[in-house]
């Protein structure tokens, strides 16, 4: 056992080396290391109403939370496939359970699992929606760090702190020193910080510069969590025009099986998924739309699970499966001329 | 006991299922439309204890059986990753929650959703493990038929009826009437049973054959549900020497990328997972393995999920991912000769 135990921590420290090297040899200035395609997944928030009881309601939407972020997704849009609560998107919401309000709690609840663990009192108040957020899974993405870890970004809300006129305001980066940025900003506000190296190490404040929520991925390549919109309907803005930026993906049992996609380097691609009856439900009801046919809203709608074993495919589950199968042929897709 | 029976259940369906490929072999005259290969799954059955309630711990054992009916898995083999209940796969099971009783669980559960609605009163009587049975999304797959669905084969349980000496038993097929098969067998005994054209609607029963349980696979193609083994570790026949069936992938974090696999026509492929700790926790417990790295023990060990945006995929989602990033890999490994 003690051999096995020896080999194990060889086998570890030349992980350890591999890992060094590959870092150095990325770091070159001259590379460019940044991501420059973003993805986004579209899928209503009815699926929500779906579930057999409060506690699997929270579940299902933390599995699409875990979902986009394995599957590096920078933006999920959450549209509502029955057009009702067209309304509500802006106005109060009333609590767990009620059908119609599913759009805004899986909303909610994708918002509250993206926000790094040290944050979330600053930024979700106690709430009905939030109740079992006990048993959620945590998305463990980059940007969730631990107090000690070391790391060139994160994430951190500012503090309701005086600073002097020529000083930045303070903010609160889940480390165990307070950081100190380039300006200032509202108290509150939530921001995300390019740490400096430390100077000394016996300073009370670290210092950091405030960069853009895109900043980490398109510079160093990291993925960052996603943002979240809610949409009143399939064809919004949110939904179908964001595809005007890139490709967009309809899923779908009834569609062509998967194939590669053709497409000269879109920076953006867009997968959008049905709720329980479909794609065809939420191209019904929308009140601007005229076809019936879900394929043609789409540059491709794919079968991303051709003889499937099973009658129905959940959504959560066609996530994984679809991102899966889709991911070769969209890092194809994406890929831009200066990185292929 | 339990445990003794469920693995009679299995034997049988095993033994059933090598006459049925002899049978088939024999049979063909000309369009195939079999399938001819089958797909193994592995997985430890301790991930149940990483379940946040005996709810979710219920709804994790129902995602994993989704997952393989999804991709036409006809194994699922449940080992036990830390060699703890050698002994208590074949003693006595003694309920929900405890660990160390994960696998017997996660098998129970497996089988259970497994086994066609109209029959489970029949095979599972009432058991603290099921106790959330309820809860399960059902898997939804071609032998889970509707009354009134029509279809050549069926499931069926054989009734304690008498009938007359030159007679068959009678079945309990889950239709409105039952079969008539063409031999006498023992009352409880499930069978699949090819149902023959009716003759006369009128007529008090239906006719049937009975047929073995990879009839429906092998000879029409049909995805007819999984079997599901106990092993008492990693090494045991029941899951690394099945390989020697066919190709043996194994699924980690820590492996290269995936990569078609240039196999000859292999009829078997096993994919193997591994729990909160990965492949390494139940390499390092197993006595029988002098190795300490999972990937020797494989033909490919596979990192199916390249550039994943959080820092663990759980097995549930593993599953989904991989079985989606490897299915045209598998299937290009396994088209036989005669279909390519
Ligand atoms: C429960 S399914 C919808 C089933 C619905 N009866 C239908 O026929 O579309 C929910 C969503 O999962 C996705 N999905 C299910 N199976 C799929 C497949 N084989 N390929 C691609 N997407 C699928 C689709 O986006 C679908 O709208
Ligand atoms: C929670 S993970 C195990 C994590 C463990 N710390 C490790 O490093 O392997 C559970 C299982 O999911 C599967 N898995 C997770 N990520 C994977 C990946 N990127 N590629 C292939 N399999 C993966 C593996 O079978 C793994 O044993």
């Amino acid at each position: 056992r003690e051999v096995k135990l020896l080999k194990k921590l060889e086998k570890q420290r030349e992980r350890e080396r591999e890992l060094a090297e590959k870092q150095a040899a990325e770091q070159e200035p001259s590379a460019d290391r940044g991501r420059h395609h973003t993805l986004s997944v579209a899928l209503p928030g009815s699926i929500l109403n779906n579930a057999q009881s409060l506690e699997l309601r929270t579940y299902l939407a933390g599995q699409i939370a875990r979902a986009c972020a394995i599957f590096c997704v920078d933006e999920i849009v959450v549209f509502d496939e029955h057009g009702e609560d067209v309304k509500s998107v802006e106005g109060d919401f009333e609590g767990i359970g009620r059908r119609g309000k599913a759009c805004v709690q899986l909303a909610r609840i994708l918002q509250y699992l993206e926000c790094p663990q040290y944050l979330r009192k600053s930024f979700f108040p106690k709430h009905e929606d939030l109740q079992f957020a006990g048993l959620l899974n945590p998305l463990d993405s980059p940007h969730h760090m631990r107090v000690d870890e070391d790391s060139e970004y994160r994430e951190g809300v500012v503090l309701d702190r005086p600073t002097k006129p020529d000083r930045g305001s303070f903010v609160n980066c889940g480390m165990r020193k307070e950081v100190q940025i380039d300006r200032q900003l509202k108290p509150g506000l939530r921001v995300t910080v390019r740490l400096a190296e430390p100077q000394k190490p016996e300073a009370r404040v670290r210092k950091g510069t405030v960069v853009s929520t895109h900043h980490p991925r398109t510079v160093s390549g990291l993925y960052w969590g996603y943002s979240v919109r809610l949409a009143s309907c399939l064809s919004t803005q949110a939904v179908l025009l964001c595809a005007a930026r890139g490709i967009c993906l309809g899923a779908g049992i009834g569609a062509r099986s998967p194939q590669p996609v053709p497409v000269l380097s879109p920076r953006h691609a867009l997968v959008v998924f049905g709720g329980l009856e479909g794609l065809e439900a939420g191209v019904d009801v929308d009140p601007n739309l005229e076809v019936t046919d879900p394929s043609v809203l789409f540059d491709f709608y794919l079968n991303t699970c051709p003889n499937q074993g099973s009658r129905t495919i959940r959504t959560e589950e066609a996530l994984l499966i679809s991102l899966s199968a889709l991911r070769p042929h969209i890092d194809e897709a994406v890929r831009t001329p200066s990185t292929s």
